[in-house]
């Protein structure tokens, strides 16, 4: 194992597949008995960002503080994963800048796919102008063009998405390779204890 | 050493000397070859509590913000100093709660002492009433009933404070005693780089 910690930057519009692929990938690193912390809507919602809104200035706020969390815990040899829209290409410049091992992840997929899916019904009422300031539709949403993994969430199904991330992570050294029996008893019952307090199992 | 990670949480009225010693622990823990992240006034004002005031409610969140941090930091065997006034009790309790190794140091300081010392003019302004909301003048400051460590900063010198500490976090194996040639070379450049992006040298 190499110890090195390293930041998981997921990108894309809501639905895109961000925190579905980032909780596997959670899942995965922790069976491969390393810590990780993830850093979703969810989460950030509720410690990082209340009272926070949708302009620039305050999705630019948002967007830095998470990367200055991810940051602490990456210097600290620690796993972080963000699962946010992060739709400014200069702030998350500004994060990976900060970063020594940062990874972004581009979860690509059309407003056409994403309007068909819809499984909030966000995207219907952003078009029909119920929604102001919705990523994608009436906000900008600027595509990296340097992204280490760029997934097309489209047409890739998820285990697909999740094992090219996992892939990459081994090959740079990042992650280890999926454990056999090689893991203490000690180890394991950590890990059990962590993926039941996430509701894994 | 003993890499478990833990919070040292400063408390205490402003002027008290936190900071102070928060810096001092830092530097000293960093010459024992261990990381450490400092959430002090500055640093917690620039990256998490943007657009917060002095209400309870935003004082609450902000405290909150910061335990979430630290306890991310200690769990992931980090070590992280808080330097915030956090002056209620039930909040300082919540994130004793979320930690295994928490350490409350509560810097104990007369407001005569305080109001006399008053470097930045603030107690003055308050008392005549020109600031509202200030801790310990006109808004509540509650006392710990439990803290690890007491110190008295009316009476101890910053150097006695500062080793009433680190004796501390030694006899509960936090940290490591102080290092004497046994650093290695590679490790001694790390620690050096750190103390001179930290300004101390």
């Amino acid at each position: 194992m190499t110890n090195k910690g390293f930041t998981l930057w997921f990108t894309g519009l809501s639905g895109a597949g961000k925190t579905t692929l980032a909780k596997r990938v959670e899942k995965e690193i922790l069976m491969r008995g390393m810590g990780v912390e993830l850093l979703d809507g969810d989460v950030i919602r509720t410690n990082l960002s209340k009272g926070l809104g949708f302009s620039k200035e305050d999705r630019d706020t948002n967007i830095r503080r998470i990367g200055f969390v991810c940051n602490l815990l990456e210097r600290n040899g620690a796993v972080a994963i963000a699962a946010a829209i992060s739709p400014y290409a200069d702030v998350r410049r500004e994060i990976r800048a900060l970063h020594k091992n940062f990874v972004e992840v581009f979860t690509k997929c059309s407003l056409d796919k994403l309007t068909e899916r819809d499984t909030k019904g966000l995207y219907k009422k952003a078009l029909a102008g119920e929604i102001k300031g919705f990523t994608g539709v009436n906000d900008p949403y600027e595509e990296p063009e340097n992204a280490e993994i760029v997934l097309d969430t489209e047409a890739e199904s998820i285990e697909d998405s999740t094992n090219r991330i996992l892939t990459y992570l081994e090959e740079r050294g990042l992650v280890p390779a999926p454990v056999g029996g090689d893991v203490s008893a000690e180890e394991r019952k950590a890990i059990e204890a962590k993926l039941k307090d996430l509701n894994f199992v």
